[in-house]
């Protein structure tokens, strides 16, 4: 006999919304680190964060309906930290050391909410945007991408069966467990979850992360995922990202304090953080230009994350850098995070293999991979290079060059002037998929 | 919040027995068009059946706990015929034809109940034995295969957890899907699901059996299953097996009354059933001799069942006779059933085409095919040969020789004595693997 709970189909089919993120800690954890330096150095900072869709073909607002974007988006500003949230945060040991969060800035955040937004439609794209103090509006990249990207994959899905679905995901499945497998074979390796942003849906990432922690096990490090972390017992992991950089260097007055605003970043970073968030980001103005001007102690820092050169060469050149400055690389980090596959993570593992320490934070391609899963064809769970940068900050234009000139953010007269000030040594134009 | 149905997760653990089989109608159709002419024309036969296991290497009664068999077997014995599937099966049309079963055959089946079992463990295999009227003990067959092969399929997953079930069940869904791709290609073709005895457990042969009527439609010509015809709308099939002409023989009194069974069961089908079943199962004592010895009008028949020769020759050799009997082999139908696989399916498919009308009767491949789907090693998943037949009629031995020796069943005396009977020709070994 068929048992149907009654009370419960009502329940489902009486949704107003399925809301995409539910809770504030369903966001990247370097989001709260920056946050509590944001809160304590720049409260006084207006910064704009900006939707920018790098896959232009994607006519992503004829997509998604505009008012299911908006019905989430308003459900987002309407969460706050919990207090079995709060407690955690307060209460979890992050990296190895408690109470990484000062009892004042925990404080602040109880109160904590989204700001509100700025949506228009033009030719076929969405102008997200968000503005108002740096404190608030930076906590917004996570979930705005996480909601466009889950109403695009819903879209999609609208015209699928239940049979369809169902073999959609068991073809998904299948195929993220053969990853697993390859990856379990070799020896040492380090990989986390970095695929909050670009996920298929809030919980196909959940289910990704219980597939490496039963696939991998120890070699599965955590996730950038501060709730999925606190729910699964996991580490949440994450540093620092380039609106840091971003912003100091938008706020820089001069020439001089331009060139100096992405070590100025690293000595603001160093007064709260420790040990193994010492991880240095080296590409928000190229990292030719980042080594060159780096300051003797940067090499004693933990590691870098290259994020946007070739991951061989980026590597090589960062442990060249090392060797340079007398450091034993064999004690110093890389974490890989820039599009990574299995194939390059493998291919980049064994290259580096007993030479340097190493990590890969893998984004979408653990989380929204669906490369023939559908049983029929769609373009719409194709993933698609989608970011939400900083554009301003204090009226002024942010920019970001990136060691991949596609990566390359801001408005075109700027990046020429950075470009100028920093040299374009080693860059390399490289595809974008996501 | 997670909303759990406190009354339904009581009563889900509260289960004594997770019944295997669950109606009487969870069988194959052919048993019943069998029953009925057994009932009306041989109920005074007693017929033992036999489950034999060809896969030697696996010991059955190690694998599955004979308790557990013992509670399934129970189980099924306390089942009848409900009302509501009385009414299906005097309602329904069955190859186009209304009341294919008399009142009196269905007021008798109204109070059928599977008779006793014989169950003992000798040398970790399983020795389970009906014995009784053959109207009784035939209906045994196909719930008594499917207990133990899904019985099996548990044993084997006892030690899986959740996400190595999900994964298991992940990968043979993607299996079977691609399965379907590759079969839809083929224009006009025709396929059924011939998988119950044979299954790895009821619901996966029914998501089995959604999938070819999702995946290929018009080419998925309906199920052997009467439960699954029934609930889901589809066609029941198959018309005749071999334990009909195994008994005929077995009673035979002289050498000429033995070579002529298979015709008089014939004969008797036809008095019971037309057009789209006449179908010929020819190679109980070996198709060479069935041929070689067949009066004309069994050329009149539908077409022909090869179930143990390699298709392409058997098929062959049956159209060859229709020629020499002067009959258009485009209007005859062969009926291919023997241990189907995808690529065996095209190849004979492809041979045929145009040449003669045909269809093809899925087993063990269909509903039973996890290779390489679980994410752990075991054996257990692995359908085996396992057999349910008809070894004695009133007191005397039946034997099956079949085109392929590995699949003969019987006493090795009588074995040769009826090899001595009907000839070896075109006997061709093959390795049975399901």
């Amino acid at each position: 006999m068929t048992r149907t709970d009654i009370a419960r189909r009502v329940y489902n089919h009486a949704w107003k919304l399925d809301p995409i993120v539910r809770s504030l800690l369903d966001t990247d954890f370097y989001k709260l680190l920056m946050l509590q330096m944001i809160w304590g150095m720049y409260p006084k900072v207006d910064a704009t964060f900006s939707l920018i869709n790098r896959a232009t073909s994607v006519r992503l607002a004829e997509e998604i309906d505009e008012q299911e974007l908006r019905a989430q988006l308003d459900h987002a500003r309407t969460l706050r930290f919990t207090k079995k949230e709060m407690i955690w945060l307060g209460g979890n040991t992050f990296y190895g050391r408690k109470q990484i969060f000062e009892p004042e800035f925990l404080a602040w955040l109880e109160d904590f909410q989204l700001p509100e937004y700025e949506l228009h439609k033009r030719d076929g794209q969405f102008e997200l945007e968000f503005h108002g103090p740096w404190m608030y509006t930076t906590m917004w990249e996570i979930p705005a991408l996480a909601i466009i990207n889950e109403l695009r994959s819903r879209a999609a899905m609208k015209s699928f069966g239940p049979f369809a679905l169902d073999v959609l995901y068991a073809r998904a499945k299948a195929k993220m467990w053969a990853k697993t497998e390859r990856l379990k074979k070799l020896p040492g390796i380090r990989i986390s979850d970095f695929g909050t942003r670009r996920r298929h849906s809030f919980l196909w990432q959940r289910w990704c992360v219980e597939a490496l922690k039963e696939g991998i096990g120890e070699a599965f490090t955590g996730t950038s995922n501060v709730k999925l972390a606190m729910d699964t017992d996991l580490e949440a992991l994450g540093t620092n990202a380039h609106e840091l950089p971003m912003v100091l260097a938008a706020l820089a007055d001069s020439e001089k304090e331009l060139r100096q605003a992405p070590y100025k970043v690293l000595q603001d970073w160093q007064r709260y953080y420790g040990g193994n968030l010492l991880i240095v980001l080296p590409d928000a103005f190229g990292t030719a230009a980042f080594l060159r001007d780096a300051p003797d102690w940067v090499a004693d820092w933990t590691g870098f994350r290259p994020d946007s050169a070739p991951p061989i060469e980026g590597g090589e050149r960062i442990i060249e850098w090392w060797r340079e400055k007398g450091k034993d690389p064999r004690s110093k980090l890389l974490i890989f995070s820039d599009g990574l596959e299995v194939d390059t993570i493998i291919e980049t593992y064994k290259h580096f293999e007993g030479k340097v320490r190493m990590s890969f934070g893998w984004g979408t391609n653990l989380t929204n991979d669906f490369e023939d899963c559908a049983p029929q064809e769609t373009d719409g769970l194709k993933a698609i290079s989608l970011v939400c940068k900083v554009t301003e900050a204090n009226g002024r234009p942010a920019v970001k060059l990136a060691d991949n000139p596609a990566k390359a953010t801001g408005d075109p007269r700027e990046i020429k002037r950075y470009l100028r000030i920093f040299g374009e040594k080693d860059r390399v134009e490289q595809l974008v998929k996501v």
